[in-house]
């Protein structure tokens, strides 16, 4: 293998625009925000990570196996997941051969942003100058095994290094969330680490586990989930706990954009059905198209932000799912159609001062479509990041293209990083404000826009649009 | 304010792509039709304004009060539609102070064509030199004000200086077009201003006011509209009424696409049961199915010219509606087919040489995937422009790359600004120029077509196109 | 007309992008793989072509009439397909007319990839330097005439010339693969030319001729097709013989992607009802949905490579099917969904060793919603090359952004060039290598991969991974 080819180097130019004046333009307006703190309103690294600050097991269990981003990828070129430690309770695997495993197929990533925030992750962190590969497999695990051991290596130490200033997780509603509680206690951490209200598993009478789900939530909340009332008293209760452990936000993954209230008698008696003896499909349907109307009535109550994301069709392989779980892969995008479906709850709530609902998409055909015209109408929606499979640079671009000509810059949400891997923060910002700076170059060098006002927007998506529509003014 | 940035100054290579090459091709194509006349085929200008020449009231009720496209943005950020006017009827407001709310969201449109448009028409019409601002806001509504009080601003001498060579209205089929005769007459008016048939309130019994509008259709065209036959002829009637009065063209924004001709004993049935008693939602779809085929049909025999836009979910906030009425800003794209809807029509009068068919849509996964394929076998069929949430300058390239790519650039009907904003035409059409040029010059720079061959095209795309697709060659 | 617009000209640049600095590196890509031979996986050129090596007829009956691509564009703009001798059995008439009728309407073609490889088929196989127009028609025709009549130009010269290592042509299940066996057995023919199991006529007890294709199934397998543990044996008997004869793919045009496997009883009961006396329209889905599994079931067993390409609505004007046959320009695209129909084959297979599925669309928007998820998980999917409706420059672009971004370059199956058009192979190719080299420079120049990742990548897109992907790992 050759020297250069051997060497991992980042480009202080990557992602920016090919023509010389763009990526002028590019450089100066990435410039401007490279070294902002990173606000992450909506991810799901373990707060307990943060709360125990346990040095890091080793670099396969830290950067591989919790990320289906990689893990994916590496089981569509034929890597069994079991040989990648994926699951909640993995299977005995070998990490130094996992890792190889990785190393292995390193071209499998190329030109994916998985791939780039990889090598970030590699060199920006861990120091690594090594590219992956079969030859360099060891040196590099070894490498960040070494750093890994280190104190300045603990997860409080690179929340630092990272510079978040807030960091919103993914919690369940009956958490007692005691890791938020641990760290906003603890006065050696002086980071921002609040909870985010996940309600999916007790909105769904077909999902599975939701007759539990309910009683939980009756434990948790001390009210009585068989009947409709105390269920949505639960739920408020258990908002208002979120809320004062500093939640300002809640994220809903619904099969559907459905929202249709039901007449109180008529979700009452679905609800007591649904405990009793289970719903039909049709009923199952209504339900939560009901509840998805009530969420949003809640949010104009407590005034906790709504993040949706509707569309995506969960855990495809079953053999998969039986073997690993959640998360493992193979949740796959679906067309998403959210004007008709959203209609009632906009009806009654699209102008309602305290609503502010965000809208994710894992269908990218549906931002111009859709949500930038809601966006572009409605004073309580904002279009929210592209995410998960668009969160790629070229659907970035497309994005800004879509939402910014239909509801300007002043309508989408900020960036969000949506993930488990902790290590990839940094990476994915970085990222989407590299993407940002070309796609403001060019509208600046089209003469769309000026200069002052391309300097103007990256600032405010960076530093002001997301803590303003999260509730966090003052963070 | 620094002074530089509250200049508004246009550069002369806005919207041109950034690469020095292309854009040297994109100045010279532009150039070579930045000067012709408009010919503008389809579009929501009140021919009354131009027949009675008053001057327009003020700079509000002329720029802002009528265009949804910018209220929508200004509601989207918290203004209320009655200060700023909307509404046919609208509640007592004060144009300058509604103005000042514009001004002071101006970044709300940052990176939108609106921002595009607005700027161009302060500037090149209004001579405008500041950029607007809560500082500028009274400065600029004075300079406009004045301008308008000035004879060189009434109506026709616009219509004269915007050196427009036809406008076509939008007019309910009963219309006298007494605005258009009255222009017609005028020795002293020089313009072409035709009328085109637009239906859609009488196509459709499930619409509010149906019933209504086919006693209006019978009292306009003296046929007895209870019974289906007379509502035809009174169809064909007022058809040829329009015919006489110079238009070439109707315009349909039917619900869906689907075409399905009905036996005549079945179609008057429900006709006569929709005037009766009401239909059915399955029957009424039957009854617009059978209608979409019957104006196809009618086009064949009087060679009307027949535009079809489908699948806009109109008025979607209904408390919005009941206070200010209709295009307030929330009609809304809905993914629409076209190919399988279309089949029964394209079946019977696809290759007939009467029909030329404009293929319309708010969803632009349509262009290539069923408009362009349709076009670039039909000889009737051709690919109508961008329009309405997709007239802006990245899904303008994205149209021109679907359609050219697939059914050339001779299966297109030319630019329409379906606009209401009088003062906005110039800066439309000057839109288009601007995007088919740059388009243009990249197929030139990467060999995919000659200089010779771009400067044809663009030529033609503003010329000759619009006027042979929409029956006017002799304009 | 000028003397240098009248030059036809093939710039060594074209489809290479305007940026200097890109262009360089797309232009050294495109060098390191332009001589490659050519191997062709999935195409329809007739056999027995190469099989007689006669002599072409005449220009238009090789380039023109079989080109649904060429005539559909013609007849958009208003040509009657009669008149070039479109169709099974045309009626009479005049080629040298037809090929008039083509250099009149050059002009339709611009921007169409149509256009581009006729150009290279005109300048690169023919030698002519004219542009198509009026006044050169005769002087091409006679041109191409001529060469016609020398042995250089007859069929297999050509395939040697054209550099075609492999070709897989499309076959009735009961073909005897007369040519196959003709062209195998000659020892002066030294290519490679093999079968492609194409069993559509048999799986669609709803489409036309399934019963008398069941009949002839049973002739060619010596089975009893009217029981379905008989039909079964003969789909895998002549499967079998394919194979015999050099088939490693299967190519199934199904209407929808839905697969669901039958109780053998049920299917049994489906399949003696659909012999005797026809199914309902949902009989004959679940007859579909069952045997798309079977056909995934039988590739596990034999290992033949499934090309699976829903979505196309076939003969869309009924009058013009009536006339001319199958595959007369007015197949259209129609919106594809894959993951949801999918799952019960993948849920069974997606992880069988033996199974490679290539998922084609004419719906670009599925590339990145349903293809690119789905081979980013499956180690059996891979995303088959964009292909008939979006075989064009900007659209290959497209999906290799959509694809790479989410499932990198190893799980592409690599192009095909689809075409009835025997001399547009090379220019197919040609495109596809060019547009790809576009693709990789602009990654390059943006630093998403290096040079020497991008040098490996377009390597193996032409060289490498077809052959892999199609099981011809020794071609």
């Amino acid at each position: 293998m050759a020297e250069g080819s051997s060497r991992l180097e980042l480009s202080p130019d990557r992602l920016f625009p090919a023509d010389p004046g763009a990526r002028g333009v590019a450089r100066e307006l990435y410039a401007s925000v490279a070294d902002r703190p990173i606000f992450s309103p909506h991810g799901h690294v373990d707060p307990g990570v943060l709360a125990r600050n346990h040095p890091f097991e080793d670099p396969t269990r830290l950067l591989l196996s919790p990320d289906h981003y990689v893990t994916r990828i590496l089981h569509s070129v034929g890597v069994s997941l079991a040989s990648l430690g994926v699951g909640v309770s993995p299977k005995p695997f070998d990490p130094r051969e996992a890792w190889r495993l990785l190393c292995d197929h390193w071209d499998a990533f190329l030109g994916t942003p998985s791939r780039f925030w990889l090598e970030a992750e590699l060199v920006e962190i861990f120091g690594v100058r090594l590219k992956p590969s079969p030859a360099t497999s060891d040196l590099i695990y070894d490498q960040i095994a070494d750093r890994l051991a280190r104190d300045e290596f603990r997860p409080r130490a690179l929340f630092d290094r990272f510079n978040i200033s807030v960091l919103a997780t993914t919690d369940d509603p009956c958490s007692e969330l005691a890791d938020h509680r641990s760290l906003a206690a603890d006065p050696t951490f002086s980071g921002t680490v609040i909870p985010t209200f996940r309600p999916d598993a007790y909105l769904n009478p077909a999902g599975i586990g939701w007759a539990e789900a309910i009683i939980r939530l009756g434990d948790a909340s001390g009210r009585s989930t068989s009947d409709y009332a105390g269920y949505l008293d639960a739920l408020r209760e258990r908002r208002a706990y979120f809320i004062e452990h500093g939640a300002t936000a809640t994220d809903y993954g619904a099969p559907d954009t459905v929202s249709d209230p039901l007449d109180f008698a008529d979700a009452a008696r679905l609800h007591a059905k649904a405990v009793m003896s289970g719903l039909t499909e049709v009923e199952a349907a209504a339900y939560r198209a009901n509840m998805l109307f009530e969420m949003a009535k809640m949010s104009t109550e407590d005034g906790l932000v709504m993040q949706l994301h509707p569309g995506v069709l969960r855990n495809h392989h079953r053999p998969t799912w039986l073997e690993f779980g959640n998360d493992t892969g193979h949740d796959l995008p679906q067309q998403t159609e959210y004007s008709r479906g959203l209609r009632p709850l906009l009806d009654a709530f699209g102008t309602h001062p305290r609503l502010r609902l965000i809208l994710f998409t894992v269908d990218a055909a549906a931002f111009a479509r859709d949500i930038a015209p809601l966006a572009g109408f409605y004073p309580s929606v904002y279009a929210g990041a592209p995410w998960w499979f668009l969160d790629t640079p070229d659907t970035i671009l497309a994005y800004r293209s879509a939402v910014t000509e239909s509801a300007g810059f002043y309508k989408t949400a900020g960036f969000v990083d949506d993930t488990r891997a902790f290590c990839s923060i940094p990476a994915r910002h970085d990222m989407s404000r590299r993407v940002d700076a070309s796609y403001l170059a060019r509208l600046v060098v089209e003469h769309r826009i000026s200069d002052d006002d391309a300097f103007q927007v990256i600032s405010d998506l960076v530093s002001t649009i997301p803590p303003r529509v999260f509730g966090r003014t003052g963070a």
